[in-house]
């Protein structure tokens, strides 16, 4: 694979040491003025045709990088939607960090496939000490820990995280219950809960009449009430059902409501159940004191997930999930093929993380956490949710200020729910009027928001956090949503 | 955040362009340093202690990122197991390269989570466009291209893959059969098929007893006989069970033995089986035109995958998975949470490749990808195929040039199945001797291979496959490996 090209340039040899460092520093100088101009770009992509841009079948020979670069200024970056712009409020953040980023080139350079501890020591070996670091750091029960029964893992997603909860679960309730019993297994969520929940639930095989879906409650600010669940359980000990599974949330995706934990694990160790929390987004927030009540209550918990690749400068995925009990992850997903065993292994002296996930191979992902915690500090790692925070109560403040506006329900993180009051006579509570504020401002390519749906009601979401934003993308954004609403307003009249 | 540290060196803010840039440099270097010196380190590492040398809490302060790279090399380092050495012949390769380090870079950088269409455009389109790409250079059937019902989809894993696979079969058996019957659903498959199917199978609820391994075939060289996968089902079928699962393989882990496509593919069509072809190895093989009659047979299939991260310089995790009638996936992996509604997806105009996997969450994989092709192009990445095929052609003449050793199965691809021959009065048939070999060479930090076991042999595998792997990395190995031959057999007389 020597071959030389048109144009004097060299070809690319599959790996090489000088020709991966002379294009890895224009890779470097792409991506650094990637993010110096990224407020240029519309922050959610119109997006072309990429079909017709490109040919149909792969080239038989090597194109140059140039005009790979070409292709991506002009074909691949008018269809990205910026999630590291300034100016996305969307979904949930999904932050890039430069030590973040960083952490993936080395991961990517490294390569390694962590199944087993002896495929690279030192990536199992830094997850359970990292895991151990930010359990501290969240002050999570000392079970958690990997000196004790239990342990943190990466996964990759939250996804991923709920499912490999409930299958232990499953598998736990099913051992005791016998293996025929899997069609009266009982899921309790309310209707908050991220729809991961229910995939979790098709895949496991729980019988979608046996998802317990209890509607959260508007005057907790769209918790759920507990005694909702305590009675939706009750019935279904007396129709003879097996209830087995509480999935409770901290900052739920429409409104970042927080479950009341405590009741909720009291209600699950009553009836021998397993509790799952699900603190995607917001236990980023409980590494500063003063949010850390949020978390009272995860005594009581199985398992407790956070997502790094949220909030946390952590580029995606990594996904953080810590169980009291390792081994019921163990029984349900450990394999011991003989291609696979090796002495430390056998010896059972060693963590493969292998048996703690659903695939079997795995990225060092461990490397840009750490380098995310010691290239920031917790101190600063504080200071970055606060100021988040802080921005979003200003944008709150803003909305008071200008009575066309409601907030629709209490802030607690980043996150604001607000909508444009529709007036009386609106025959659809203010669908139409919000979804066109939406889409007059998420055309316009200045910013991104999106939505969600509370008690009938439609909501815009305003999710602060990525890295980039400060006050004045804030200011930007509301006067857009100000300068919209006096469009949208003035059609309904 | 902006603080400053002793040392004249600032502190990195979360994120900024200039900052990056020039941390960034200095990342590439130490990447393409490491790529320089591979060879100086042992392949396998003899870790030391991690928790021993690093502290018990994350820093309050952030640290420098030069005492990140002192950490790297002094406390990591030394516990990576160097997967990219070209004296790496261990388990089945997982190769970087200079193109696929590019892509992890950039999709780094935009770090966007493309769960819907929406959240990026371009990154499902690409992702579309490239597996059609790669799907023409396999010759798959065009039943499994996007324009058709079927499409393709970038899983993370070939765990993955086969998981999707089965639980879209067991839900079409279960909607054919009423959900009651998950307890007579029987999958088949032999005993050299990936440890990723009875995973899948303990996660998707069928029954262990169900879960049926033919014993493959010795005289077929480990591929499974479909007359013994005949026979289990007629007895299955006259049980009163239901057969609906079928998992062929091309390139087994413990020989890379090819199971009879077109045999077993009618058997599955016979009983309106589902049926799925791993070829997670060996897929990359059969884009040379010699090696693609291995695949002759994927016409039957429903579902086909193979790994471009193993053996097709595509960094990990690239796994490709086609499936031919792709509603069976989404209607067994789709919700539409109203947060997640958009006109694109509403109006059914658009792929959401949530609906198509596992997680939610998804990188910007396919950029690695279409760099891969792009940047080396198909003539090239044959000849690279080839060229690792015709280095363990090189490996199996040196054994047979040495009585000692036997070569245990035909070679297929670039596997190498060989063990050092016991003397008849050998109590353990070899193993312990062979064992000996493998650890002596191992323990050495020159070279890495792992064993399997077939027939009750303990059998070394020698699998070339690094991308920076010559033929005197390969003639050095064969060296060490006649010494340490030598050694072991000497201390048995």
């Amino acid at each position: 694979m020597e071959g030389g090209g048109g144009g004097g340039e060299e070809w690319l040899r599959p790996m090489d040491a000088e020709q991966l460092r002379e294009c890895g520093h224009r890779m470097v100088d792409f991506v650094a003025d990637y993010y110096k101009s990224i407020e240029a770009f519309p922050v959610l992509s119109q997006p072309g045709y990429l079909k017709e841009l490109l040919p149909d079948s792969a080239p038989r020979q090597p194109d140059t990088l140039d005009s790979i670069f070409d292709d991506i200024r002009q074909k691949i970056i008018p269809g990205v939607t910026h999630w590291q712009s300034p100016n996305y409020f969307a979904y949930y953040p999904s932050n890039s960090s430069t030590a973040g980023f960083l952490g993936e080139m080395l991961s990517a350079a490294f390569n390694i496939v962590g199944f087993s501890w002896i495929t690279s020591p030192a990536a199992t070996e830094l997850e359970v000490i990292v895991l151990d670091w930010f359990a501290k750091m969240l002050q999570l029960p000392s079970q958690f820990l990997s000196t004790a029964l239990g342990g943190g893992v990466i996964q990759g997603t939250a996804s991923e995280a709920v499912l490999v909860a409930l299958l232990a679960a499953r598998d736990r309730a099913l051992k005791k219950h016998g293996k025929q019993s899997l069609e009266k297994l009982v899921v309790y969520a309310s209707d908050q809960t991220h729809s991961s929940l229910q995939k979790a639930c098709q895949i496991a095989g729980i019988f979608s009449e046996n998802f317990r879906v209890v509607i959260a409650d508007c005057n907790k600010n769209y918790a759920v009430a507990s005694e909702a669940v305590s009675e939706a359980l009750s019935i279904d000990l007396s129709s003879g059902l097996i209830p087995f599974f509480i999935c409770a949330t901290v900052g739920t995706t429409s409104s970042s409501a927080v479950d009341p934990l405590p009741e909720l694990g009291q209600i699950a160790k009553s009836y021998d159940m397993w509790f799952h929390i699900d603190a995607a987004y917001a236990g980023s927030a409980c590494i500063c004191p003063e949010y850390r009540h949020h978390l009272n209550g995860v005594e009581e918990a199985d398992s407790f997930n956070m997502n790094a690749h949220k909030w946390f400068l952590t580029n995606f995925d990594c996904s953080l999930l810590w169980v009291k009990d390792k081994s019921f992850l163990i029984q349900l997903l450990s394999t011991n093929p003989e291609y696979l065993k090796n002495k430390a292994s056998q010896a059972n002296s060693v963590v493969d993380f292998k048996d703690w996930q659903i695939p079997l191979g795995r990225r060092f992902r461990s490397l840009k956490l750490w380098m995310v915690l010691r290239l920031y500090g917790v101190d600063n790692l504080q200071s970055y949710i606060r100021k988040h925070i802080h921005l979003a109560e200003h944008f709150e403040q803003l909305l008071i200020s200008d009575s066309r506006f409601e907030v629709v329900t209490r802030r607690t993180f980043s996150l604001v729910c607000f909508r444009l009051v529709p007036p009386t006579s609106d025959q659809d509570n203010g669908r139409k009027l919000n979804y066109d504020l939406m889409d007059g401002v998420n055309s316009s390519g200045q910013i991104f928001i999106t939505h969600a749906v509370l008690s009938g009601k439609f909501v815009l979401r305003f999710a602060v956090g990525a890295p980039l934003t400060e006050e004045q993308h804030v200011d930007a954004a509301w006067k857009l949503l100000q300068d919209e609403a006096t469009k949208v307003l003035g059609k309904m009249v």
